[in-house]
C-alpha cells in the first residue's frame, strides 16, 4: 500500500525522525521524507530507509513524486491535512486518494519491546517527579492553581529536560470535578483535595498518570488516600476499586467494552454512573491518546499482548469535587502489568 | 457575506470568546457559536452577539444550521479545517463553500485603539521580563541552552500568571545562527553571544521581541551592545542600522517591500545580502503572524495607520553566530511609534 503522511509522530515511527515541517511518502519500492532547508542536514543524518528531499513548497513536490512514480492510489488520514495542504498535493497528481482513518495509529497498537521499556521509563520518571511535587506542596499552602500549574511543569519536565505528554491538570477542589479544568486563581488551603494528571515524555513516548490527595499541610499520590469528609472518601473508594476491577479484567482475547464494563459497574453499582462521564482508558505511545481507547462504544475490539493503555474510571460531582486515578497497563501473555 | 470559522482567534475576533472546540457560523441576520457542553456555560456568560448551541457533534450541526439557513454560499479559508472536518459539514449542506484566505486576518490587519493598548501593554510585560531574565543570566554561567529556555519561559510568564506568544528562542553563540534554533546542550560561558527572541501575551494580544546581547558575566539586553570579537560587532551595527533604516521608512501610504528594501540595502550593501534569509517583519495580534507581511515578495500592500508589525532583520553566519534585532511598531498618522 502506498501512503502519505504528515503527523509528526507517525512520521517518525516510520523512518525514527521528523521535524516540523515534513510530508512522507510510502511506496511499495522506496520512500521519501520531503522537508525545507532548514532541516535537511539533520534528516539525512537521521534517517536511514528514506531519501531526503529538500524543497521550499513541500506540497507542491509531493504532488510531483506522486505523479512521477506514477501512483495509482495513495491512502491517507483525513485528520492530518488541511484543506489548504490536501489540495495542493491532489491538485498536482493524477492518483486515487484514499480515506483511511488513523491507519498509522492502528500499526501502532501494538508495542514493540523496545517500545514498551521507553513507557516504563516515562512512567518511572512522571511517578519521580509527582513525588517531589508532593514534597513542594508541602511547603505550598496559599499558592495559586496556576502557580502550582507552574511548578507541577517545572518538576515533571525537570526544568525544561523532558518534554510533557501535555500541559498538566492540577486542580483542586470543586475544580476536579471538571474532567478539563483550566487552572484558576482558586488557592491551596489544608483540608482541600487536589487532583493532578500529568506525564512526561522520554524519547518521545508519552506517560500519563492521574492522583487525587488530600492536603492537610502533608500530602502524597499514594493510592491510598485519607480524607477527612466522609463523602469524598467513600466516592474515592469507589473509584479505586473500579480502577482495580478493571485492571483484574485485562488479559488477552478480552473486549474493551468489557474493561470499561468492570469498571462502569462497580460505579454504576454504587448509585454513580452519571458522573463517571468519560470511557475508562485509551492506548499511550507515541501519541499521548492512541488506540485501543477503553469504551463500552466499541465492541469489536480485542486486547492482545502489548497493547499499552490507561485505565482511569473517575467520578465528577459539579460544584463540589472530582476523583479520578489513573495508571498505565501493558497486556502481557495472562494478564497486564501495571507500568 | 456568510462565514464560517474555526480558528481560535479568528473565532474570538468576532464575538469575544472562544475555547478549544467550536464552529462560528456568520450570516447576514444572525451569528452561532457550536461548542460541546464543557463551554456551554462559560460561552453564555460571555458572548452576546452569537446563539451558543451545544452539540456533541460539531460539524455535524453546523452544516444542519446552514442548510437550515438556506444559505446559498458560505466563505471559509483552507488552512483552518481539517480534510475531515470541512467534508462532515459541506456533505450536509447543499450551500457552495467559497475559498477565501486569510479573510478573518485581513479584516483585522487595522488595529483598533483598543488592541494597540493591549499590545502595548504585552510588549512592556516582555520587556520588564527580559531585563529580569538579564539579572539571572549574570548567574547563569553553566546553565544549559534547555535550562535557559525553562528560565525565559519562567520570567516572561511570570511563573505561568501570563501566556506566551509562542515557545521563546534562547540560542548561545552558533546555535543563533539557526533562524528557528532548538535549544541544546550547549552551556553558557563568559565571551558567548546569547539571542533570545520572546514573547508573552496581554489578553491575548501578542508581542515579539529579539535582542542579541554580549555574555561576560555581566549582560543588558539594550540595543547598543559591545561584543569583544570585531567580526561580531561589525555585522551586529549592521543589523541594528538595517533596523533604524527601515523604521525610519514606515509612514502611511509606504508599500511594505520599501520598508523591507530600507533594511535589506544596508545588509546586502554591507556585503551580507546572502545571509539575511527571512522577510524584514509580520503583522502581530491576536496571533503571533498577523498581516502585513513586510516583505519584497509583496509589491501591492501598502501600510495604512495603526498597523502593527515587527521590524527583525538578522544576519545569520552558519557555525558562527547570529544576530537579530527586533521590534514592534504602530504605524501612526506620520510615521511610526516603536512599542
Amino acid at each position: 500500500m502506498n501512503y502519505i503522511l504528515k503527523d509528526e509522530n507517525a512520521v517518525f515511527y516510520e523512518c525514527g525522525f521528523s521535524c516540523d515541517n515534513e510530508i512522507f511518502l510510502k511506496f511499495s519500492d522506496e520512500s521519501y521524507f520531503i522537508t525545507d532547508a532548514r532541516y535537511t542536514l539533520e534528516a539525512k543524518e537521521n534517517i536511514k530507509n528514506a531519501q531526503v528531499i529538500e524543497t521550499s513548497n513541500l506540497e507542491k513536490r509531493a504532488g510531483e513524486i506522486i505523479r512521477k512514480k506514477r501512483a495509482k492510489k495513495i491512502v491517507y488520514n483525513p485528520k492530518e491535512w488541511t484543506v489548504e495542504s490536501f489540495e495542493k498535493i491532489s491538485q498536482k497528481s493524477s492518483a486515487f486518494f484514499y480515506k483511511r482513518y488513523n491507519f498509522s495509529q492502528k500499526k501502532r497498537i501494538i508495542k514493540t519491546k523496545e517500545e514498551i521499556l521507553l513507557l516504563k521509563e516515562a512512567v518511572k520518571r512522571a511517578a519521580e517527579a509527582f513525588d517531589e511535587f508532593a514534597l513542594y506542596l508541602q511547603k505550598a499552602k496559599g499558592k495559586s492553581e496556576k502557580t502550582l500549574h507552574f511548578e507541577a511543569v517545572s518538576f515533571l519536565s525537570k526544568k525544561g529536560e523532558l518534554d510533557l505528554s501535555f500541559s498538566p491538570i492540577v486542580a483542586i477542589g470543586e475544580n476536579a470535578a471538571k474532567p478539563h479544568a483550566i487552572p484558576a486563581k482558586k488557592t491551596l488551603k489544608k483540608g482541600d483535595l487536589i487532583l493532578v494528571d500529568a506525564g512526561v515524555k522520554y524519547q518521545r513516548y508519552c506517560s500519563d498518570r492521574t492522583r487525587t490527595a488530600f492536603f492537610d499541610g502533608h500530602i502524597n499520590f499514594q493510592k491510598e488516600q485519607r480524607f477527612k469528609d466522609s463523602k469524598i472518601q467513600k466516592i474515592y473508594d469507589i473509584v479505586l476499586k473500579a480502577q482495580e476491577e478493571a485492571i483484574k479484567r485485562v488479559r488477552p482475547g478480552v473486549k474493551v467494552c468489557d474493561i470499561d464494563k468492570a469498571a462502569r459497574e462497580v460505579i454504576t453499582d454504587a448509585g454513580y454512573g452519571k458522573y463517571f462521564v468519560h470511557s475508562t482508558g485509551h492506548g499511550v505511545g507515541l501519541d499521548i491518546h492512541e488506540l485501543p481507547v477503553i469504551s463500552f462504544k466499541d465492541k469489536k475490539t480485542v486486547l492482545e499482548e502489548n497493547m499499552v493503555f490507561t485505565i482511569e474510571p473517575g467520578i465528577y460531582i459539579e460544584k463540589e469535587f472530582g476523583i479520578r486515578i489513573e495508571d498505565m497497563v501493558v497486556v502481557t501473555k495472562d494478564g497486564c502489568e501495571v507500568l
